[in-house]
């Protein structure tokens, strides 16, 4: 069964690992427990959307990205063709802009 | 601020709007009290991932095409560009030939 709590874990997780930080760096940058941290990222907790959003500012990736991560992984697992799926490159890179360009941006529209 | 439940409440509003269904039908079907789909649809209370899921199959939604909503809602009020986001017309349709063909699925790979 598919536990959505475990998917935004794991993507939050690979996050964190990617920019090389700790639990205790992130959790301390969110102002979350380190122990809520490593339970949300382990899919033993959820996540309320206040501190999700805090999580995902302390990784400066934008809560819409990991979201569609989440997503695209849901819909392999659903057996649902994802036509246009991210891949793993120019998710990276997604990941960088957003997080350079993050002072810069402005609403659309 | 984007609060993550109140986009998943208004995409799970719209997907049950969209099907002339009422809260009461698809609480029953979803198996959970009216007033507890009345609340996360209102984005009041956080939907854990159990009954998140409880919630789309009796919408007959994929889970991962929700997600995919509200991560594209979200990455616009994230000020963030979505160049793929799916057309409503086209995503109208997914819903429906998901609904269709849900009894035939079969995991990828």
């Amino acid at each position: 069964m598919i536990v959505l709590r475990r998917e935004i874990g794991d993507v939050l997780r690979d996050a964190r690992q990617r920019q090389g930080r700790t639990l205790r760096e992130v959790s301390s940058a969110a102002r979350v427990s380190l122990g809520y941290l490593s339970e949300v990222e382990r899919g033993q907790k959820e996540a309320s959307s206040e501190l999700l959003a805090s999580i995902c500012e302390a990784l400066d990736v934008p809560l819409s990205l990991v979201l569609r991560e989440v997503s695209d992984k849901i819909a392999v697992a659903e057996g649902l063709h994802v036509p246009d799926t991210i891949p793993a490159d120019v998710l990276a890179g997604m990941y960088s802009r957003a997080a350079a360009s993050r002072e810069d941006l402005t609403p659309v529209g």
